[in-house]
């Protein structure tokens, strides 16, 4: 982080406008609200950071156009439409540059014959492995230690991560991200119980992830038992979150770690489901619908809203729900003092 | 899925009995009640799909033996003792046929000299990994990138999928399946607080996995502290399953998804434990215990039944557990009512 | 475990004296009070145990120095100041003998040209993989199939598993244990919505990991937006652990499996949270605060003490909050009760 850069060039980096400071003034690095320095951009990416802001040792902030009010006096302003995004160039000219990559097949890579690429327009790692029949589109990264099984169609640009699993048949659009990790089209969960043994259920379906999904580390997305497990465009998948088979979800979701969906649930577009959040399978779950983190879903939920708590209520309901037991050792007591109440009432009254 | 078949022979590949219909009549693919189109064949597993069946656009469906009553007209009918079980038959003719897999040691897998097994007849992948001592039955699969430790021993026809891992000592039966990214073998969580400082407790137990065991994606099963970790003949564990140390998981118990078992505790045999399960260490759980999704589990439960909620209660308990706190603002309102009308009573009663 | 070794000697070994017994006699195995069996040595690791002491069928047992009372007759003792840590030295003598490691780099390796190490005093396993700029101190060992990005700083002594992930720019100190399948440093989740798609906010911050961390099987450490996502010296997190980005925990925690903490929350020293927790983004989590299994944090929590449920509560009231709605249905009858009571004397008073 040796950059630096003049005020005057960080608004138009941003493109902003300098509300407030002196252009030529020179910013060297960047940090959050709390933890800048003086010589360092932060930016305000929240009106309830407003404190925070006031409170900054920071020289310069990205704000909302119009802000001006309740910053500190020596603070340079600059105003740009979301400060949280633009913030994002500035932490790509301060951040460690990315090492090149040159595309190309790295001697240490496993390709099957039949695999079917541009060898100079994809990137194949030390110790990828890549499976018979395989396509894979133009700009696509795979690095090193990455497994794509036989038979697998990935889009053009895509990148999957050091150590990530993509299993036969699996579908992949462009776009796409998939962490170190991740295992995508391994076997769905099922069995029959015969004779006091469980019998493998054949699972024989694809997954199919559309453009512009991002799935995180150690995910996993289960095949279908037969058709397929599908992950709708633009929607983006957290850390250790568990997909059952068959499962369906819709386009620009956004699913926190650590959520698991059970087999064969459908999901519209723009649901959101916070951490831990566990859903049972064979429900559909309409579009913009957002499940609170730790939300235990049994049941279809078709309407848009917010819901949280085990079974999972609207917002305010459930919040109360969350609440409600502490509430009950005093709600004993008044019952409690009631009663005695009551009792005497009933003997005086006889 | 270009294969088709006629009714009369996909009677005869399920072992059933054409009940109704043509048997001359082609059928070119299958699917769900709910997707399949005209010229395929569906199933119905359980009777709470009669509605969906009798809205299906499928041609043919398997059906219990007796089944007539309520199905559509057009629709042909195949009577099969398990028609879910049967539907594997269907799924495994129409499905994308796996690639042949030819027996013996990938150029780029890396097998220890001191490892034993016969080379003709066991699969290594490419960049797979076989420590010093271990041993490996006829007819089992390690696939591209599975790493298997020094001193395993593992049985025959087992199939360890990609970048999964099998550490040092553990002993694998036969017809495990252990998928990709799963753990077996790390060290177990176990320390001391020495003046101040966290001081290992060191691991040197092993796993043992039974015959027909299968274990889902990214799960992790760790080593005991000494003697083993067990799991039963037959058990299936679905993906980002934790199983502590020195834990013991009887014959044929079920663990879905993102379950978590704690140190010592043992299970006996049938248990199922739904999604997101959490039980704590040095428990004893009774044989066909089964606890529903998201149950906590903080004492012993050694009757069989079903439990639910966190502390885990006898389901219809549980589920009235689950619902109580839902009530609890309307008897706040009732004992508000209440206590205004025993202050009144006792007022005008002094 | 051909091993024996004599009382006398065990005494020494474990830096112990010998309270009862016969100095000469044999012991050649371990097991825990439960399971073992004449012959092996024992220990008493909690006086919870005194039960499963007097009913062990072991022959010896490490004991707290003072103890002589309510042991069986036959059973030897051996005092020691912690008998579950001197257990260890047992352990390693009765255990498995790791296999020696030879330092070296593994001809099936990947080695960057300018990563920077000394080949002869650090281990690198085949089909490892040791990016560009990325410098490893002495004494550390990277297993088979791991993968160390680029620009990586790793001190002398560590151990990564077979099957870990450690990402480009992250700072990993002396004596760190990453287990197999980790991931560390792979992008936070982050992203703005606008106009309708989620847009990626760039990560490219690091992950700093302190000396004597260890991190289990399956975990994932997000590297932050920007600055660190940074783990405390003596810090141990268990299997399938989530730490999103910028999370900053203290010295010497104890997170258990499965547990996830949301992107910028900060842990004091000391923390410990069981198995299952969740906790929200940007909250303040004091030293010594401890989270019981399966609770949900939402808040900050400054000061010390145990915390249980979902909101978290201080342990009494938690324990009291879990158990409440099982006590609902019976209030709901001494309420219905009251209400009739109340209903007759009203009409009565009337």
């Amino acid at each position: 982080m040796d950059a630096s850069i003049t005020l005057q060039d960080l608004a138009a980096l941003v493109g902003g406008t300098l509300i407030k400071g002196e252009g030529g003034e020179r910013i060297n690095g960047l940090n959050s609200l709390q933890e800048a320095a003086a010589g360092e951009v932060t930016f305000l990416g929240n009106t309830r950071y407003l404190k925070a802001l006031q409170d900054t040792k920071a020289s310069a902030a990205l704000v909302p156009p119009g802000f001006s009010e309740g910053a500190p006096d020596g603070l340079a302003l600059i105003g740009v439409e979301n400060p949280t995004l633009a913030f994002s160039s500035v932490i790509k000219f301060f951040g460690p540059k990315s090492r090149e990559l040159n595309m190309g097949v790295h001697p240490a890579a496993v390709v099957a014959a039949s695999a079917v690429f541009d060898r100079a327009k994809v990137f194949i790692g030390p110790c990828a492995v890549i499976g018979e029949g395989t396509v894979i589109g133009e700009g696509t990264v795979v690095h090193a230690g990455a497994f794509v099984g036989a038979d697998v169609r990935i889009g053009t640009d895509c990148v999957l991560h050091a150590n990530s699993i993509v299993k036969d048949y699996s579908v992949i659009g462009r776009r796409v991200v998939i962490h170190s990790g991740a295992a995508i089209g391994t076997d769905g969960f099922g069995y029959e119980l015969i004779k006091g043994r469980h019998q493998k259920i054949e699972q024989v379906g694809i997954v199919q992830i559309d453009d512009d999904v991002e799935i995180g580390s150690c995910t996993t997305i289960d095949r279908a038992r037969f058709g397929k497990t599908w992950i709708g465009e633009g929607t983006k998948i957290d850390n250790l979150v568990q997909v059952g088979h068959n499962v369906v979800i819709g386009k620009h979701c956004i699913l926190c770690a650590q959520t698991g969906i059970s087999g064969s649930t459908k999901l519209g577009d723009y649901v959101v489901m916070g951490g831990q959040v566990g859903v049972a399978g064979h429900l559909k779950i309409g579009s913009q619908v957002t499940f609170l983190a730790k939300s235990g879903v049994a049941k279809d939920y078709p309407d848009p809203g917010a819901y949280t708590g085990y079974p999972a209520k609207p917002l305010m309901e459930g919040r109360r729900m969350l609440a409600a037991p502490a509430k009950i050792p005093e709600l004993l007591e008044r019952v409690r003092e009631l009663e005695k109440k009551v009792g005497e009432l009933t003997k005086s009254g006889n």
